[in-house]
């Protein structure tokens, strides 16, 4: 264990992770079996990521809107494939109405206010959108809509861990209705590219795009778009889909317009979802055996400014400049804190801020303000320097602009050092069995092959990859013509 | 019936909020009992409420953070004043699990996925987020917490009315904890000073702040503290409230202290929530019978223009003209609609943001763009004036700060004209049965006295006002030394 009480990542990743989010403050396990706690650090951050997204939904035409937690149990069966994938692992509320018990120890639930039918708390919201679509769309000018909410989901999950999947999480997801496949298609990878630009561009997390087989596809999808991301333990994370429903929930839920010269169609549709889960992409990727490691643009707080001082009047002097500071650099949109707490050491402050991931630290004391400098530390890199005071904002900026490039740069090239093509199960295992990472491999496309190399490896196919298609011999059956998929070992 | 289809609000009120809700896009029943949804538009204005409100929560040094959807059924017996206002109407979690039905209809609940103990979908949360402060809470530097969760809370209700009472609803909770009670007790009124200010000069909806009754207290708090508004109906409604805990969660949950001395003493508490409910407070008090009322501070759109052509010739200028003063506007912070579509006629165009309360409206056609000027319509008066594009920008500016002191000003009137004193029940009768509005009586403070007041009257009281307290003759038994109460019958 390291001094600030948290194990290695080589020693136990897993636990490391757990540690992590506990000790930066993130979010704790509650008492409620699955549902865990985001406490305000975990918080200010999810906001962040919302906040982002959000913009770029309302760029790309799309509004906010808001629909029932509760999903009448007959819903979800109006779908073949989706009541298969949800009714396994959702929660049922049978009724509506607790009264004291008998022997007054407490409450019990009252047999007579049973629901005539029960109630599903949603695990995702295809059914009941579309069975409100019904009544919006009778034409071609009600179309397209472009809907999206942000709610809270629950999945009942048996094993469960904090962010990666947890039985309530917190989630976006949008719900769209077109009155072409192809114009469907194109707001399902428009959707895709979205949220790939968000994860590498804010997160600083690389992903590679591509489609799911259809073993792995959403239950009612008729294709599953995803960004796939790397974790440093060499396993993969599926960062956010995008789905292609074609015109599967128009069809149960009834869904039609009629086109200009009258005619009646199904309408087409898609869905794409991010959620609490991001958290764990981004805890995972770029954070160390000190901490939390937090890209500038995600960081609640970008910079902390701690004084060294032995008296209040070298105190005094520090926190002038220190407000002086803080006053440019929110000029600049750079949230600082001044942490000028009494009760904690230096020593423990910095100690705190590289487990929160403050990306940059700042230490100033008498000698620094004789010198017209500053202490300056890296968080990502941990590099210190002394610098001037003349020209800090500036160089602050600058700075925050470059962790954030190298944050990205150092992931990417991770990325591309663990993406091993490989020509047989065994190597694949050998792989698998050592660094992990993403395995290229040529798959014959056919769904008992897959399961076949999952039962071998442990690694699922994370997605046919939208770039770079060539084809060779299956690594399985060596059958010629089979295409290119990237395999791992996924959380 | 007006000719935008919905009744007037002098034939029918509770009819005029319903079809206005509907026609103005705002919001509609879901088919799950008392659960609605909310669409777009109506969801537009509650993110400028939220995103106002929460400003103003991070300026007064709280911070979000997200508690579990479900709670234990034994946590709600551990308040014994809450359990008794809340097992009432909940709902609850049994099963986490459906099957496929025998006969293969459909999915049933799976027997052998009976949750040990019930889960209740949050009916407010005060009780899983004591149980969580327990841990976080151990010496006096870990206080105050000050957080605060937006949410969806579900009540079960019988007869509900969109936005105003529903089965599941939006809202912010607040809960703080304190080391004394003079700090819980400042925190209990910031937050109603932090509410009041939003929905006077925000919402542009006048209230009334004071304290509720005991009878009328939330479920486990010392005091009540509640603004009031005055809906045209002449019916109150609650607008937010803000509750002094005391000690009760923190002894239910045993959640201590340690002070300076090492002295274990039990935490001071505060909650304090608005709701979607504040949608209704703001339809019913702007809105008339060509539809709503929006104050500009909160209104997605807050000036649309209107082109009025005969030809493309005519529409590609007046388009220009549209685009420019677009961005001028844009660059003011003020959020403009050119609505170009070919489909509809400028009289519909007119209708439809008359009914959506856009709070201007500049008309613009040939003769116009021959004279420099546009025709600007004002929603809250509805008058109309011919004026000169020069300067325009900083005219509409100046409106819509116009429209916005306005509608408070006319609420504040309306209020005011609307508070009527009385000394006896048969007067107080006379008023509510006619005009309604605030009644101020004096009450001699006894619970007693207030049920058979309601059972006389149909009225409840509101509030004891905070300011202007005075003391007469009880309007029930004529006791002298009784407090002046507001009365009023309420949503």
């Amino acid at each position: 264990m390291s001094s600030n009480g948290i194990v290695k990542r080589s020693e136990d990743f897993s636990r490391w992770y757990n540690e992590l989010v506990l000790k930066a403050d993130l979010a704790e396990h509650s008492d409620v079996r699955g549902c865990m706690i985001i406490k305000p650090y975990g918080y200010a951050i999810w906001e962040k990521i919302k906040d982002q997204l959000d913009v770029m939904f309302k760029e790309t035409g799309h509004q906010n809107a808001y629909f029932p937690l509760l999903i009448p149990k007959s819903y979800l069966s109006k779908e073949a494939a989706h009541v298969e994938g949800f009714a396994k692992e959702c929660a049922v509320v049978t009724h509506y109405r607790l009264k004291n018990s008998e022997d007054g120890s407490g409450v019990v639930v009252d047999p007579a206010a049973k629901l005539e039918e029960e109630l599903i708390i949603r695990p995702t919201s295809e059914t009941i959108i579309w069975n409100t679509y019904k009544k919006w769309i009778q034409s071609y000018r009600d179309l397209p809509i472009l809907v999206n909410q942000w709610a809270n989901v629950v999945r009942w999950e048996m094993r469960t861990r904090l962010f990666l999947r947890t039985s309530e999480f917190l989630w976006q997801e949008g719900h769209t209705a077109h009155a072409t496949k192809l114009e469907a298609i194109e707001e399902t990878e428009q959707m895709l590219d979205v949220y790939a630009n968000f994860v590498e561009n804010f997160m600083a997390v690389p992903v590679i795009k591509g489609v799911k087989s259809e073993n792995e596809r959403f239950a009612g999808a008729e294709e599953t778009y995803c960004i796939e991301a790397l974790m440093q333990d060499g396993k993969a994370l599926q960062a956010g889909t995008s789905h292609f429903l074609g015109q599967n929930f128009a069809k149960a839920f009834d869904v039609t317009y009629a086109d200009k010269e009258g005619k009646k169609n199904h309408v087409w549709a898609t869905s794409w979802g991010v959620s609490t889960r991001l958290m764990g992409a981004l805890i995972m990727t770029h954070s160390d055996d000190k901490g939390l490691v937090l890209p500038p643009k995600l960081s609640p707080i970008q910079i902390v400014i701690v004084p060294i001082y032995k008296n209040e009047d070298q105190l005094n002097i520090i926190s002038d400049y220190a407000s002086k500071l803080k006053k440019e650099l929110s000029e600049l949109n750079i949230s600082v804190k001044f942490d000028n707490d009494d009760n904690k050491k230096p020593g423990w402050k910095f100690a705190e801020y590289e487990m929160k991931g403050v990306p940059l630290r700042i230490a100033v004391g008498p000698r620094d303000m004789e010198n017209k400098t500053v202490e300056l530390a890296r968080r990502d890199n941990l590099t210190k320097s002394t610098v001037a005071q003349e020209g800090l904002p500036k160089l602050l900026l600058e700075t925050l602009d470059k962790i954030q490039e190298e944050l990205f740069s150092k992931a990417s090239l991770f990325l591309n050092e663990n993406t091993i093509q490989v020509d047989s199960i065994d190597q694949m295992n050998q792989i698998l069995n050592t660094k992990g990472g993403f395995v290229e491999a040529f798959w014959n496309g056919d769904s008992i092959s897959e399961q076949k190399i999952k039962d071998l490896t442990k690694a699922t196919i994370r997605c046919i990859p939208l770039e770079g298609s060539e084809n060779g011999n299956c690594v399985l059956t060596g059958e010629p013509n089979s295409k290119k998929v990237i395999f791992a070992r996924a959380y």
